[in-house]
């Protein structure tokens, strides 16, 4: 299904310049849902939290989930920003909530940016009521843009799922390039959905399919002190979620989460490929997912595939200090599917063969620990040069 | 003190081209002390452990803690390669022996290289009788440039200690650019002294002077397959350790450590500054340890640095999700001894003056947590585009 966060009915969406960002691009993007949703959120577990992070969790306790706005605003984090920082979330969600005329609880505030820099709430409060002007159900593009900090392109995605006696719709927006290791999941995201699903029921689906998703993607290990994935329920559908369909709910949330994770990881800063790191043989789901991610973080690893080096000893020796159950004699390491160690012996004459495929934009690098069953994926990007480039000279 | 591996009274060195690497550069080195010397050995902790790491635990458990040479290859890490990887470990100490005429087991091995391609063994053999050959008590520089593979520079140092009735040194060589954090040691590292030293207290010494300073450095956070320090004393000075003179001894050997560790640093692959970073108020040595480990280790925090970039908020933004007991009502954060966050509000007026100090080749960045008393400090270097250029075509 095309879209993104419009695609459900009952929600518009806004994106406008607002001064915030010095280059003059979209930098205030609203999402409105036309009732009262049901709304849940997952918050980064980065113990520096920004000031729209808090009042944003503040928000949906105080309503008992219920949500009508998210705004949001790129250029500028409001994180590390003291007393100060805070009066301006609040504010940014008073102006929001008087515009809409509906409880300040009922609007939910993101912010992405610079971290500790003052955000300029007067320019917020001339952009807003500019944003309310242009909320439309085909304006969720630029909203997708208007969060946007080093994305170099916007992440959407829609979907449309049939269960609960009808059919109703999913789609969100996200944005993400940098500092993007999920501690819960590291970015912002906002998704809607036009079916009604039960407080109860929304919140277990969000944390479903975050951690198969947003949690299991990484560009360079670094998490933010603003990340939050919001999700609107509006009912606009006539579909109710209950036990029953709820499967089916939760499989089309993950298909929209996992597209718009992808979009982060293809959009990592300076990414050239898209890698799947595969561990399997682990003793624990736990122990799979920490080798998977000290792979997927491994600059070693990342600027091998960068530079098309099939040197598979990387894969082992990352494997072999990640601190989980590991059998060198019984391990196995593949690039695409050329098994390149197994069985405690080397195949790099099968190297010259994985060079050719780490030619590819679409890869996958495997490890097996050869110790036990447990599984786990993730996905990351290639380091290059210009994600130097890029994170040397962020603020200049 | 000027000198290396060779500067203790004793030790003689060579470094020879065994046609390993295919530059043909020296890539063949040996340490040789004149009479059995006691021995003491850290290995790294990766469970991925390479053939000759195997063979020289081996060694020095058979032998006691007693030995005479270490014979080191570079240009082949001889790691991942199964059986007939042991075979040739095993070969190299025992040719090795054969023309010291010494047991095999007072020899230690190790190699640097790549990881997973077969030790070209007959090279080695035909290499050894010309290092012999070339013993000498001034060829310690030709042996730390032998074991190098990406590092820019050789690494030596050494030490004049009076102590114990008399005066001895402590010399040593390291190699070592990426795959930089030492599990326990992370790089290879010879360090010999004409002191002598019982058994029980030179495997104190070591892992005490190992624990501060190549344990507390990182390029890269990778950490590899063959790291290894030894240390060998011989006593050929007259002075011998014991409790007493035992405090001057690892004070020497930590000195000559941490500038070896440094010298590391400074040859990170692709680094242009060397970076301090101090966290303090920790609940803990470990959480001060570990929050010092992420701060180095984060990509925003190195390419910022790399950039000159005054961005601050990425450092209190990795103490967050550090893992560690934080309080960002009551965390400070430094840029040399410029404070850019404090009482949980931002300076970022003196982010120019930052900027300014950041133009500088040896620079500090300080967290504090706000939580305690406990503190660690860790050396890195900037992250730059060459680290990537290095990384992406190491094999090919």
């Amino acid at each position: 299904m095309s879209g993104g966060v419009t695609a459900p009915r009952g929600f518009r969406a806004a994106g406008v310049s607002a001064g915030i960002k010095a280059n003059q691009g979209l930098d205030l993007a609203l999402v409105v849902s036309d009732t009262p949703a049901t709304a849940a959120g997952v918050f980064t577990l980065n113990k520096a939290q920004a000031a729209p992070i808090v009042v944003s969790k503040d928000h949906l306790a105080k309503s008992g989930g219920v949500a009508r706005a998210i705004v949001v605003n790129s250029g500028c984090a409001n994180a590390c920003t003291g007393d100060e920082g805070m009066r301006a979330a609040h504010e940014m969600a008073a102006e929001t909530a008087k515009l809409l005329h509906c409880p300040v609880e009922q609007v939910l505030v993101a912010s992405t940016g610079v971290i500790g820099v003052a955000l300029p709430i007067h320019r917020v409060s001339r952009g807003l009521p500019v944003a309310v002007g242009s909320l439309a159900a085909n304006q969720g593009d630029a909203a997708a843009h208007a969060i946007m900090t080093t994305d170099p392109f916007p992440k959407q995605a829609a979907a449309s799922v049939a269960a609960g006696g009808g059919t109703f719709a999913i789609g969100g927006i996200a944005k993400g390039s940098g500092m993007i290791e999920p501690m819960m999941a590291t970015m912002l995201a906002f998704v809607t959905t036009d079916a009604s699903v039960p407080k109860g029921l929304l919140d277990r689906a969000l944390r479903e399919a975050v951690d198969d998703t947003f949690n299991a993607i990484t560009v360079d290990g670094d998490s933010s002190t603003n990340d939050c994935v919001f999700l609107l329920a509006n009912g606009a559908s006539g579909v109710a979620i209950d036990e029953a369909s709820y499967a089916a709910f939760v499989g089309g949330l993950r298909d929209v989460c996992r597209e718009l994770a992808m979009g982060i990881v293809r959009g990592g800063e300076g990414a050239t490929k898209l890698v799947t790191v595969h561990v399997t043989g682990a003793a624990s789901a736990a122990d799979a997912r920490r080798c998977a991610k000290a792979i997927a973080n491994s600059l070693l690893v990342k600027t091998a595939i960068h530079g098309g080096d099939p040197n598979w000893g990387r894969l082992i020796a990352v494997a072999g200090r990640a601190g989980v159950d590991f059998d060198q004699a019984r391990a196995k390491v593949t690039i695409g599917d050329i098994v390149l160690f197994a069985d405690g012996a080397p195949h790099d004459d099968r190297a010259p063969r994985a060079a050719e495929y780490l030619k590819g934009k679409e890869l996958s690098v495997g490890v097996d620990l050869g110790v036990g069953t447990a599984a786990s994926t993730v996905w990351t990007c290639d380091l290059s040069a210009e994600y130097v480039r890029i994170n040397a000279d962020y603020r200049t």
